[in-house]
């Protein structure tokens, strides 16, 4: 950034986990350094915002916000930013909710000139409509969608992909674990050996330890991994130079989306009632492993972008015991292998921690950046 | 991009392999799409420069090219495109030779607001004097220089190690394998067995299958190790908002780096005879290798970054046979893990080949695409 640069206006929309630490890192910038100034926090019940007088200290951030008598307030935030933009300053809104409300407000954003940096897979992973007019909205204007945290957190996931399909390489097929709670649970269930731990005591401990939703189902029915997979594939749908035989998905629920629950326990509203059933299904996850185990292999709940096949699904897969998902795996790991024309047969690989605030707010921020082309 | 944005002019100096590769990806992308105008290419003996006639055509610039009378002159180049900054117009060059006299050249660019990208090592891992004059002249004018494809190719490695940093991630020690000839000479070399083929064997396959340098010393001196480390070194010093413990690097040749080279084939002049005099030290190394496989370790020859012990070092090291440097490695992949403060106890790993026309031209082009912001 040339030091003479106007800083970027930055507003952000959620202040929870994520939003909290995005601030902290985002403060922590050096001022005289910082490409960034944040003039406006939104929670769930106030706002603030000063576009002379930005917020610059982690230690009183949350009091000015908690001192603010302002109830938020979406479509005014919107205009008070809208103003603000103009050929020498660049304005960007952070959504850290996971609300599909804020989420249909991107395109009104863009449009605008408002840039929108998110790891709020909704937008991306909803309706098709409305991703469409996120990119109509965003040619439109000039102003950037920047979504790299919604896929592997602070994992150089997006941007890769991005890169490879915009200079013209053929992405083959997308394979990897996506979710970091899939992954604990795999890792520790099936390590190839024929036995091991029950299932139900696999997903009892990784709720007990906060690695699940409170509702372990919204895990297992993999539409987390959905969400992801629909992502990726749109984005390399809309940065292709040429077509590809990928489907267009309507959202993602239409992945193909093999889910882990027992069509017994589908219905089962609370988490509690169904870890005290889930037993009952042990034989049937203890069968897989041991038939996997058999060949060899362990159990692994993949997501897959098959761009020559034209097939983007998620569900159990079996991996041999040679294979990185089983060997480099650990933790709640997220492992994404890209398979490419010009890697040919062997494929670009990015591992780490995909879930967890610090690294997602990383992300977010990482996305920041890119609005100021950093070096 | 917004589509009203005017061209970003690239200029190509360097038109070998990989700088064939680049031109074709470049115009590979549609018309209608690009960023980019291409308006000048340079050979070791040919020039040619059109900013109002660019070049388009990737069946024809060779011979546009061989069609030039004019001699290559960086001074005169320097000066059509300086002529051609302003604030409406972005000009990068791009440095596909791997010259020290190019290299020197950078900041005289930066200085005129044009924008410096290559996969050349030589500037960023070479004299400190110069390091800084890239870094003072960048930040006088705004202009960037962007070195993703020096380490690792076209693996995201830099742009990864910039964002922990900027985002005030505390990097502890990067660890890798970065040589894609020493990953294929002790995949094949060092399997976890105790025997196994002779070391000479395997780099005599190497260097018929031209992984190595004509001149095999060139990649066991550990030298290109060596300057991927200085680079990274200096990526995270300069670029960190507090001081670190790394010692300020005069050179590449400040790394310790325990070279492969026999100390009494130290100054062999020819590769065949290198080669012809290798199997003398057959047995050191394969004592090397049985007393690894002994603990249960395979040898890689790896680089490290010791941010917290300020040490960067190169070396032959022990990697137990279950560590990703054992299993997961194939081929000639480079692997590089980032244990980090926010990663916690597992790392974040990226992998994949790290050397190659496509993938290096890519890295290239993928730099190009930051200038834009692109989305």
């Amino acid at each position: 950034m040339s030091p003479s640069s106007p800083k970027i206006y930055v507003a952000v929309v959620g202040v929870g986990l994520v939003g909290s630490e995005l601030i902290e890192q985002l403060l922590s910038i050096p001022e005289h350094h910082t490409p960034f100034s944040l003039i406006s926090l939104t929670s769930s019940t106030r706002t603030i915002f000063d576009a002379e007088n930005p917020i610059t200290s982690s230690s009183l951030w949350k009091s000015q916000l908690e001192a603010s008598s302002e109830k938020p307030d979406l479509r005014t935030l919107t205009e008070k930013l809208a103003s603000l933009v103009s050929t020498h300053h660049r304005v960007a809104l952070v959504d850290n909710t996971s609300s599909d409300d804020v989420a249909a407000l991107y395109p009104s954003w863009l449009e605008r000139g408002i840039s929108v940096v998110t790891p709020n897979k909704k937008a991306y992973s909803g309706d098709l409509n409305l991703y469409e007019s996120i990119l109509r909205a965003s040619q439109l204007t000039g102003a950037h969608f920047l979504n790299e945290a919604t896929v592997g957190a602070g994992l150089p996931v997006i941007s890769t992909l991005k890169e490879l399909v915009a200079t013209g390489d053929k992405v083959v097929k997308i394979e990897g674990v996506f979710s970091g709670t899939m992954s604990y649970i795999f890792n520790e269930f099936s390590t190839g050996k024929s036995d091991g731990p029950a299932f139900s005591s696999v997903v009892s401990v990784a709720r007990e330890k906060g690695y699940t939703e409170p509702h372990p189902a919204d895990d297992l029915n993999g539409f987390d991994v959905a969400r992801k997979l629909t992502i990726l594939s749109r984005t390399i749908v809309s940065g292709s130079h040429t077509s590809t035989a990928l489907p267009i998905l309507q959202s993602f629920a239409s992945v193909e989306t093999a889910s882990l629950i027992p069509p017994a326990l589908e219905d089962i509203p609370t988490g509690d009632e169904f870890i005290s059933r889930l037993p009952e299904f042990d034989a049937h996850f203890a069968r897989l492993r041991a038939d996997a185990s058999a060949e060899g292999k362990v159990l692994r709940f993949v997501g897959v972008v098959d761009v020559l096949g034209g097939v983007v699904k998620a569900g159990l897969e079996k991996y041999s015991t040679s294979h990185p998902f089983a060997t480099s795996l650990g933790g709640s790991d997220n492992i994404i292998m890209f398979h490419t024309e010009r890697y040919g047969a062997r494929p670009l690989i990015v591992q780490g921690a995909g879930a967890g605030a610090a690294v997602t707010a990383m992300g977010v921020l990482g996305d920041l950046f890119k609005l100021v082309t950093n070096d």
